[in-house]
């Protein structure tokens, strides 16, 4: 008689196996992604099956009532005890005893996928580097005075074929009580790191049924954000952010690294508060989701090169000047006290590497996660901040660089500006006909032209400011050379004189001024500078897809972005805001071994360009002063937005070249 | 014409190689030891040889004077600035022209030997953990965005063969300022751990002059002693002790775990005692020898499994009950600040292995100085302390246990007994006619029957204890069975009744009592029982050598020691000192890495006897009980002393088996 025929499902892995073999020795014999935490002892359940009885022409096998063996006094202790869903078996004690077809629910795969819901389109495969396992250990004995741990660790390449692995001081000091209180059985947290011995990360006594958690931290200049994951299942139990409170030391990032030239012991201030406010936060991300900073194994952190300098205790003075050497540009691996973050006691942080000296660890995890050498068509990845990193990569190459583009496009050097913070217009339409505004602000959902509006109003975003002045373009209140146009050139009694300029009054006390579009235009200019330099190195003229990251990105609209240029044309529904794509990355790097190794040959594939030297740049970023470009013909746009010609400059106007929208 | 010979002496090496090349090209070429630091920039001299012209004919050599090139304008430079000794030549920098005979003189010789001159017949091979490389780092350049510490990675691959350095943080921290201020040349210590890949443990601009330092240190229940090495040559410039602050909760081990046992947060309270003990050592060590703690790159470390234990922040609990069972056995390296020692930033400590429960890294240590197994003859190595460690080996086995014999070696349990500091009685002899005994007291060297000894006295220390106690057998004061006679029995009015029985006056207030002769032979039962336990298990009556290790070992006379029957007979010359053994494996371990290798490999094939569970082990403990034995006839010791017969116990003395001298 020949064996019984096994076909697991959804994977299709089939084969045959004596009768008698457990589901679990049979999903491992066949290759198949059955999980189990306790090694087949029928405790922690982890290795469930589904049983599909009936027949399955497909497969070419009939299962009938019998072709598992009926539950054992294990299983049956287990369900009294725990309870299982109708319909599941524990795959650790249920046998095979005839052809059968054996459904493996997602939770009992160890490489489920894991859906991003908030983004919907990039799945994140698990495969997390640290995992819980149950270990049965030899007990002590006079006669063989090997210690506690050389037994454990023995326990593990025997049954779970880890080989070599190492323990650190605080996991050694908890492994003697924990070893007796779980009689002879601890639950090991194991961490198997990008290069060297796996590690114990933490013992306990007999099964642990709390799942191990894993943090992603997105470590920018103004926010710190923090996901908390289950990394048994890629849940997210919870997020959480606050403000960077290295902001005392200086608003952006050449503040902070002129703080750290000029004080001394600057540097180190700014370690300190960036590690208080991280644990801050880690506490707190932990206490909102029931879970305690213990239970987490292991952070996965993103941040710019001068953010990661800092985190590290490293002096960053060398990031504020040419050549903009880092101290070290690879990706880390540390325990989280080497960088004061007090989680599990050996728990282990995941830095992403550097790009370059001011292409960080953020653009990297956007590379990451946005992954442009995966397509054919070239994308271009932008992530606006205080800097902006730029990509632009397809299947050939991929290229990066960092443009300076100031403060301007967070509200900073604008005379209205404020942060995103509620009482500030974020959005803004203007009538082309009457010239008349309305915006909406942060915290209220209504626009001011509507019933009931009576927010406050103290100023204006930097997604309000793009806005405004984009509709100021289109309303032919603005120029293309970005000259503000008097009443009378305008139609329009919001254009009042300030100074020997113009400015537009959105509403008492809030007003655009000539200089609020001069930042912006430098702005802008600096960003499109730095992507065509780099449409330049791949030679293309064109780029098929626009991706806006960055929490700001996530706030622009994209017309408004490509009306004042601050982009390449491209058609407007190839141009989507990605979110906070950094932390995407940081998390994909937490959940997935594998997406640590993406990362670092993704980084080192990057051909990155310097725009502080490049020649090319210089003469871009003057070609981009105009709005939305003086040269470059913007075809898409002019598509579907008007852009009304005119100069409101009575020398330059005339001799002014012009083109057709 | 053939290329011109050229032998290095003392190694002999020989072989021909092209004219002009280095010298220092030559010595690697053909395998010969000469050290460079700077990798041939004419600026470490470590790389000196001594040209011997003239006939060879041992070697078949005439070498004329222009064997070698002359000085070049480096050569020359660093003759005038630093100065070479007359006859000394850069082999970095001179070249062979013609035959030569070339001397590499022992500081140029990286595994040079290190001989212990405080007990002479040790030599130490020198092959450190940690070395000084000298690296010519790449500048950091915008088209080539690398980190300055992956551009050292690769300078010391490149330069040095050294692949896949890692560098903790604090030496990234130092790295950028570094490699700026030695305009891009940096010293680097580097460190090859046992397992895993280098570490860069120092890096430092330019050349750096200054020699690694380590510390080889002895953490004893009751002292710590500590030596302070040059790791480019072996010599020690400094050594210290302090009393272990543990002693404040616990005089010996046994009462240090009960306090660990009975008071929470105990354990950590002795290991922060012992840590800062050290720390305070380290510093007094270095600041003797005009160097820091930061200049120090590692420690090797020694001590029993209690201290061990509590020096890792480890609780004993489970040391002070059987099965012993420690929580690590094998020997550990880690940074030496997560053991809370404070040296250089990243230095590294070396944790010796234990051998089991109550053997440990000490007695590892002690194996490993004397090395049992490296002898045909079988040699008996014991380590008296509070608990006695006994190593019996020979080339064919080596065997180890552990013996409770309680602290009355060490005068505790002892009516007058005081530690070994100045007024205790160290020393006494008692006339075997007279029965009236003299002394010397720690602190003074004259016997107390000198004229002019006035020296204040306490009590009796450990070594005097036994001294006395063996002296009162051969004046028949003591009688076999360990029963202090009458004055009437003895003769002596210096036996004085003390309750039920006698007591010996030494001198006014300081008499041994009945109750100090039994302390001392339930103490010595042990240590004997435990020897015969090893010799039982080998299968041999005889042992050709006895070794005395340990501070206190190194105070016992044989001739006493054996008269107390504390070791098994041997010839009286076959029985010596080793000093402080266990330092001495500290120290080995510290220079050498193979040594490391070696005490691994040692530990792991000594089998260990456990005496607590051995039934013969009663046996041997209660025939051990008679002064020197009950049963064993100790031939070598009667040949050369006298020992009287007779009983004091009027009861069983008439029945008691005698035996003739």
């Amino acid at each position: 008689m020949t064996d019984p025929l096994v076909v697991f499902t959804p994977s299709g892995k089939r084969g045959r196996v004596a009768p008698g073999t457990t589901v679990l020795d049979a999903a491992r014999r066949l290759g198949v992604d059955l999980d189990s935490v306790c090694g087949g002892n029928g405790i922690c359940s982890k290795c469930q099956v589904v049983p599909v009885p009936g027949p399955h022409p497909k497969h070419g096998i009939e299962m009938g009532t019998g072709a598992l063996s009926g539950p054992n006094a294990v299983e049956e202790r287990y369900d009294r005890v725990r309870g299982l869903r109708p319909g599941r078996r524990l795959g650790c004690q249920a046998t095979v005893m005839a052809d059968a077809v054996l459904d493996v629910p997602p939770e009992s795969q160890v490489h489920r996928q894991v859906i991003r819901k908030e983004a919907g389109d990039v799945a994140i495969a698990l495969d997390p580097a640290t995992r819980l396992h149950l270990a049965a250990v030899r007990e002590p004995d006079m006669e063989d005075p090997s210690g506690d741990f050389e037994r454990l660790r023995d326990a593990l390449r025997d049954q779970w074929g880890i080989e070599g692995i190492v323990a650190p001081l605080p996991v050694l000091a908890a492994l003697q009580p924990a070893l007796r209180r779980g009689g002879w059985q601890v639950t090991c947290a194991v961490h198997t790191p990008r290069r060297g011995a796996p590690i114990l990360v933490g013992v306990f006594p007999g099964l642990r049924e709390a799942p191990p958690l894993g943090l992603a931290v997105d470590l920018g200049s103004t926010t710190i954000a923090a996901h908390l994951c289950d990394l048994s299942t890629g849940a997210v139990l919870g997020s959480g952010g606050v403000m960077n409170p290295q902001i005392r030391f200086g608003e952006d990032l050449m503040s902070r690294v002129s703080y750290a030239m000029m004080n001394p012991g600057g540097a180190d201030r700014m370690t300190e508060a960036v590690r208080e406010a991280l644990n801050a936060l880690a506490r707190e991300v932990c206490e909102g989701a029931g879970a305690a900073p213990e239970d987490v194994f292991e952070a996965a952190l993103v941040c710019n090169p001068v953010m990661h300098h800092l985190l590290l205790g490293l002096d960053p003075v060398e990031l504020g000047q040419a050549p903009f050497a880092l101290a070290v540009q690879g990706a880390l691996e540390l325990e989280t006290r080497e960088i004061g973050l007090a989680l599990a006691p050996a728990a282990r942080a995941y830095l992403l590497p550097c790009i370059a000296g001011h292409v960080g660890a953020d653009a990297a995890a956007v590379a990451l996660a946005e992954d442009p050498g995966a397509r054919r068509e070239t994308t271009l990845v932008v992530d606006v901040g205080t800097n902006a990193e730029i990509i632009l990569g397809n299947e050939r190459m991929t290229l990066a660089c960092s443009s300076p583009t100031g403060p301007a496009f967070e509200g900073a050097q604008i005379s209205a500006g404020q942060r995103a913070a509620p009482g500030a217009i974020e959005r803004v339409e203007i009538d082309p006909d009457t010239k008349e505004p309305r915006f909406r602000v942060v915290g209220d959902a209504r626009w001011s032209d509507e019933p009931g509006f009576d927010a406050p109003v103290t100023g204006i975003c930097g997604s309000g400011i793009i806005e405004a002045i984009a509709e100021m373009r289109m309303a032919g209140i603005v120029d293309a050379s970005g000259l503000i146009g008097s009443a009378e050139a305008t139609g329009s009694e919001r254009c009042v004189p300030d100074g020997r300029t113009f400015a537009y009054v959105l509403r008492d006390g809030i007003r655009v001024t000539q200089g609020d579009v001069r930042a912006i235009q430098l702005a802008k200019s600096a960003l499109y500078a730095g992507a065509r330099l780099l449409m330049d190195e791949m030679g293309t003229d064109v780029v098929d897809r626009v991706v806006l990251a960055g929490a700001f990105g996530a706030h622009i609209s994209p017309r408004h972005a490509m009306v004042l240029g601050m982009i390449p044309d491209a058609p407007l529904d190839a141009v989507r805001g990605a979110g906070n794509a950094a932390g995407t990355g940081a998390r994909m790097a937490l959940l997935n071994r594998g997406m640590r190794a993406r990362v670092e040959a993704l980084v080192s594939d990057i051909r990155k360009i310097e725009t502080a030297t490049e020649p090319r740049f210089q003469e871009h970023f003057v070609a981009a002063n105009a709005l939305p470009h003086a040269t470059a013909p913007f075809p898409n746009l002019r598509a579907v937005v008007p852009l009304p010609e005119g100069s409101f400059n009575a020398q330059s106007g005339g001799r002014r070249r012009r083109r057709r929208a």
